[in-house]
């Protein structure tokens, strides 16, 4: 089967705009497969792409290209980027967004080979000043696809722009942390992971002017409508409601911040 | 070409978890084809799902395979399995989503066979206890795609949970049934269905107070504006305003009753 | 591989209709590959359909099959159609939506064929009165994917309903356009085009009781929240806000005046 490459943007889905990206890439690599991750991030949130790239991008197989177009800078000079990451492929504009990605395959101690996409024959015929997105990105993903070797594509760089992803303070009594993300069901999922907390700790959760003692493991050991703490799917800390919406319950946002005292259970 | 799965969730499009579902099913089965059903299913709602279900899978190849994750009781002790229903399989929870892929079996004479998924060595390494979709679901959908036997997957049962869809009931003069969806034009399928009727009889319907009288068979034999009744092409009756939305403009949801009269037409 | 489908409708993603259609495709068609191009157009909204594939049926490869089903005379004696425009194909209803793709074979001097769907032999068993999608229009686009010639599946005719796309108007200054299309990011694109203006002129717009004098090359070149003017990716003058929304910002909607001055730079 021919490469994976998945498709991340803002562009939402009632516009021509998504559709003409997989037209782009199959004219180039008819043996790709392509799939849709997201195009509901919130425009222009790198943030929220890479959040959703942290959490996803680890569950495809090896050799899988994410192509990602959230750009509020397109027509500046911010520079177009392709890269190897491990055993992923990233392309996108150069404002943080494969900083995930780029995280894990140090992380592991992986190869990392990132270029910035100079090289015009690798674009379409003509390029428009605001659609990078279908005119460069898109051909690249399909070009490196159809087996072009990353170098060719541009010139190599290693000094690509980083996010820095809001880390918890320590308190005295635990951990100070933000809500990062609100999911479609309204779950609240913080910056806190599972790694801040160790096992035999009990845990009191401030948020909001609401308290939250000790964490479930799953919504079934809660009550319908009852406020829990959990470690969500990816490990982070989160805050839901079982059967219910917990933003809407607490009016909480993204930024919001979460409160968390640790007490050593005899 | 690879075996064929859809997905069918209540996830919503604005998150990832879509996306990695089709990731999961590719490292599996690289040659499968993935296809979305609908991730607009109504937050926990099974019976719309199994509505669906009841659509759309008459129009899919042997083999294919439906992974449905509405899931209102995942993180208890509800049951996973995994089923070939006649030439379709099916892969959800133990809520009912498999009855209509049940039934239709069943009425054909075909062979049914279903499993618990309790074989871990088919799931992913790490199982959140809030994402049985990503873990169990999709790894048991792929395994099958690649090949592997139904009952390796897990236990044979006999007992899945149905569903038990209203039934509309007899009255003096005709019957009484329900609104039993709302499409995105608005338009109300109800439970009452072409078999209920005898071609040579007059009908009228009362419906949230107002009358309609005999059926039209398309929407091109009404003016627009009009409200009509119509077989609609799941051969559910159908309440519907030509070229308007009748959920509008009958104030009409889900549950609603419906009074039909039948009268012998000379 | 398989020839490429693109799908287009009206159809919204929260019901089954879109997924039914890819599994009739695939019954027919296995190798096909299947893209949405979108699902959101406007309930009935034939223009804006046109539009889309306008600007989007460009970055096809040769041999894509587009099908279209935006079809308010569903169910009255509207043709069904199948063609070959040049090196693209079509399926969808007579109602003008494929005046682009024709448009575009004619001024490229490429053949086109055009049939009407009048073989009930190529349809699934049973057709619906209200969902020729299902029943007629995506079996034509599986069986001319799998190779099916078009000639097999109907009539020859060449006297398609076309679209009359509304033209700029000259005026003693300049000309008078018109709003077509307000995207996801409420820019407003209109119906004139790179090819009315010269490049020496100085271009002055009204719009809405707003003047925009010159037009930017980008968002880039302008500050954010500032009103601009720009030939966009599909080389339509549009009207945006820097990193915001025009549409919300004018009140603008799809047929309001545009007024553009030109002066001629010494």
């Amino acid at each position: 089967m021919g490469p994976l490459i998945t498709l991340t943007t803002d562009f939402g889905l009632s516009d021509y705009d998504v559709g003409v990206l997989t037209g782009v890439i199959w004219g180039i690599a008819p043996g790709a497969r392509v799939i849709d991750l997201s195009h509901e991030i919130s425009r222009h949130n790198v943030l929220e792409a890479a959040l959703l790239l942290e959490r996803c991008t680890p569950y495809f197989p090896a050799g899988t290209i994410h192509l990602v177009v959230v750009d509020p800078g397109v027509g500046t000079q911010r520079r177009l980027l392709a890269a190897r990451l491990g055993d992923q492929g990233f392309v996108g504009p150069d404002n943080g967004l494969l900083t995930p990605l780029l995280q894990r395959a140090q992380a592991a101690g992986a190869s990392v080979e990132i270029v910035c996409l100079d090289q015009p024959r690798f674009w379409l015929p003509r390029v428009s000043p605001i659609f990078h997105g279908r005119d460069i990105f898109a051909p690249a993903a399909g070009h490196l696809a159809a087996g072009v070797p990353l170098g060719d594509l541009g010139t190599p760089i290693d000094d690509p722009l980083l996010l820095e992803f809001p880390q918890p303070e320590r308190t005295r009594s635990g951990w100070r942390g933000l809500v990062m993300h609100v999911d479609a069901f309204g779950n609240l999922s913080t910056n806190l992971e599972r790694r801040h907390f160790q096992p035999e700790q009990g845990i009191v959760i401030d948020l909001l002017g609401r308290r939250i003692e000790g964490l479930v493991r799953t919504f079934g050991q809660g009550h319908p409508g009852q406020l829990v703490a959990l470690f969500d799917s990816s490990g982070k800390l989160s805050i839901c409601v079982v059967n219910g919406d917990a933003a809407v319950a607490l009016g909480a946002r993204v930024g919001d911040p979460i409160e968390v005292s640790l007490t050593d259970v005899r």
